[in-house]
């Protein structure tokens, strides 16, 4: 490449979601003449859906390949010069450049840089615990993992899979193996599977799941691995008891992929996760930037930085990286804490605080709990749906609602997103004019139902 | 009823949704020796979806019964006295008392009230033409006239239907009739389906129609029906055209019902609606309320008023309307206009201002229109979503979204009915936290997508 003498270079670290998206805005924004980008990964994949693993494992999608958005040449063709399978393996702030190692041939060498991006991403929590590296044990944080795990599930014979874990990976990995013909035993720590919920709310997962014929085991956690003589997994085994495994699927969710940044002095809070400011610059640092599953992010709701593993967080942080990068400004203000997820036609989704997030934030809050359906009740396929929802006492104001139930209830969940995000209170939320017709919802929509109640609760108090 | 000397009583005019979860709610506030309740209600039923018939028709919902929310007895049950048949023909706001006739008898008498509620709801606009009354020409708008429909339906052998109108009843009956396995013909006057889209997106609409069998005929106005030698409807004729047909059906939209409220003096707007003060009273008069088809309501977008018949609107105007005759203080603020249907898999939304309303309102605004995906492009039933939006330039404030899409589409627009009531910009709505994951939406929600281009659009204007 025949650069100029005004040329920058943009280095990035980690090339999917929030890396190759903020490669991408900034090459947008800035030409090669401009903006040198060079991006390390150390995978064999670029910019993939790892929250599509799930499905892939169960059959819904086909082809790993549907679950890349833009491979590595598609990449170098706008003008990025993606170094793959390529480990970043120190960051020199103070002689701002980056030292990486080819994973193939060990070969190293440094690379110098005028802005950084790190987006490492997250790592799987892996239980410090004898067989956890058994054959026939696996993540499914990667392509690679899903790959291993479906070329395990091809060469087993038995059907009995023991999930560890009960939040969203472990949910759907549930799904997914029930879906491939598996019976399956989810073992999860909590008191009810879906820990980002209430347990009262998450006691109606556990009770779909075992609907759906999953064995549900809370309250256990996982000790060791048991192996048979050829050394692969034969049973997973908690204080009480041993449950027969033919395959074992870890999704005991992930921590930020921080040891590089920290080993370069760069500030990290209390969950592990890059700190930055509102443009995402790391903290300190005018020309280091840091997004996706390694940072952590403002909880708008509570005031309080969390640590969010999610696509489509890093997907909006690669943008607004990105134009910073370039030369604009963008902000991303923080989150209120969104996620939906689904096990078989069971819909559950949540924003905002918990109970115990609201007492840890030093709230007092109320809580209403109702139960309505999906579309008008006299309209075919209304389908029972639970709302819970938390408001502070006396201001009345928003603080989470979780729901479950099946088609149309998840999504209903962006009601109260943005009601958070604009610090609605449960009175005002009663006001809503929300899309009414029989097919679609109640006349009350539920959300709606559940902000009444909440607001006459809150004028009680 | 025993009244004891303080009691006040509450006069009703009108049995349905506004009519009626007013006096409920009243009822829940004030007991009967605090409240005596009479409601008045000219016809057959109280209570009921009339928002349900196209689907009662179309076979969707089975019995009549199914719509009705609450029966006479039900009310009476809790404390109202309820006058079934007896319509009220004169209101006397000097003397505090209305006259009401019974229907069948022809009766009249007076009755005083210290408090009054209109709730006299929409007449369907009939056109003024030759046949309009023929039989097999048939509205859709009561109980009533869903059952004098589905006896022509029952009666009749030949399979073809003329609906006049495109208006969210018109393309509901479309689709009840196609179920009903009738050929069916749409004459529209406007120059696509659905005016309350801008005609590029009702444009999507048509499209779609014409795919599901039914004819669409646009830019056409009905001048006559044309009857047989039996004197029952045989073809609709148009200026140019005629469309034989076995059954009519008029979806030409509503006006609101307020001859009474009219000739009592009190205030109507430039939609004929009657107007009220945020807690529903209407305006001058200290002791009367109105609410329903029959008011006209803030547009919170436009600063306008405007007049739109629906149920989920007269729910909620019943409600604060009952809260303050009970004693309470409750307020409608206004609508943003939302409002969502189906022809058949079909889903079509809207909220906010269309462009035609932004020029009215004189503001200067930009539009985006986008193509996205239901779910994550790799997820199966991905289906397609088109979703034009709306900002003010400059500013960047949302004015306006409009969706077209299939299973999944509908009910996103109560993203933007949030966004728009808490008065945020596209620029703010880049940030949203919705909820993702691949069963449920792209990594970038299709109302995201929309918000980035529009926010892109604004900053470059």
């Amino acid at each position: 490449m025949n650069m100029s003498a005004a040329s920058e270079r943009l280095v990035v670290i980690g090339g999917d979601a929030a890396g190759m998206s903020a490669a991408s805005q900034a090459r947008r924004l800035k030409g090669p003449d401009a903006l040198e980008i060079v991006a390390f990964e150390r995978g064999h994949f670029t910019s993939y859906s790892a929250c599509g693993i799930p499905y892939w494992v169960g059959g819904d999608v086909e082809e790993r390949d549907q679950l890349i958005a833009r491979t590595p040449e598609e990449h170098r063709a706008r003008g990025i010069d993606l170094r793959m399978r390529t480990e970043v393996t120190e960051i020199d702030v103070a002689g701002q450049r980056v030292r990486a190692r080819d994973v193939d041939s060990g070969a190293e060498s440094w690379t110098s840089y005028d802005k950084l991006v790190i987006a490492t991403g997250a790592r799987p929590i892996r239980p410090e615990m004898p067989g956890a590296d058994a054959p026939g044990v696996h993540g499914v944080q990667t392509l690679d993992d899903g790959q291993a795990l479906l070329d395990t599930l091809a060469r087993t014979r038995g059907r009995r899979a023991v999930v560890v874990g009960a939040g969203y990976i472990g949910v759907e990995m549930a799904e997914a193996l029930i879906n491939r013909g598996y019976e399956v035993t989810v073992v999860n720590r909590g008191s009810e599977p879906m820990s980002t919920l209430d347990p009262d709310m998450g006691r109606l997962v556990h009770e779909a799941m075992e609907g759906l014929g999953i064995t549900m085991v809370n309250d256990a956690a996982v000790t060791k691995v048991l192996t048979g003589e050829d050394g692969r997994v034969r049973a997973v085994a908690t204080e009480d008891a041993e449950y027969p495994a033919d395959v074992v699927v870890l999704g005991i969710g992930v921590r930020p992929e921080t040891s590089l940044a920290k080993a370069a002095g760069l500030p990290v809070g209390h969950h592990d996760g890059l700190l930055t400011d509102l443009a995402l610059r790391v903290r300190g640092h005018e020309n280091i930037w840091a997004g996706g599953d390694c940072v952590e992010v403002l909880d708008l709701v509570s005031g309080q930085e969390r640590h969010i593993a999610l696509g489509t967080h890093a997907n909006k942080h690669g943008q607004v990286i990105g134009a910073n990068v370039g030369g604009g400004y963008a902000t991303f203000p923080g989150v209120v804490g969104t996620a939906v997820s689904k096990v078989c036609d069971l819909e559950i989704a949540r924003t905002g605080l918990r109970e115990k997030d609201a007492r840890r934030a030093g709230l007092q809050y109320e809580t209403v709990t109702i139960e309505s359906t999906s579309r008008a009740g006299y309209y075919p396929g209304a389908s029972p749906m639970t709302v819970k929802m938390l408001a502070e006492r006396r201001t009345g104001r928003l603080l989470g609602v979780q729901i479950v139930g099946r088609e149309g209830a998840g999504k209903r969940v962006d009601i109260a997103a943005v009601a958070l995000t604009a610090g609605m209170t449960v009175e005002q939320m009663t006001a809503l004019d929300l899309g009414y017709a029989p097919p679609f919802s109640p006349v009350w929509d539920p959300v709606l139902v559940a902000a009444r109640k909440a607001a006459s609760k809150v004028r009680a108090s």
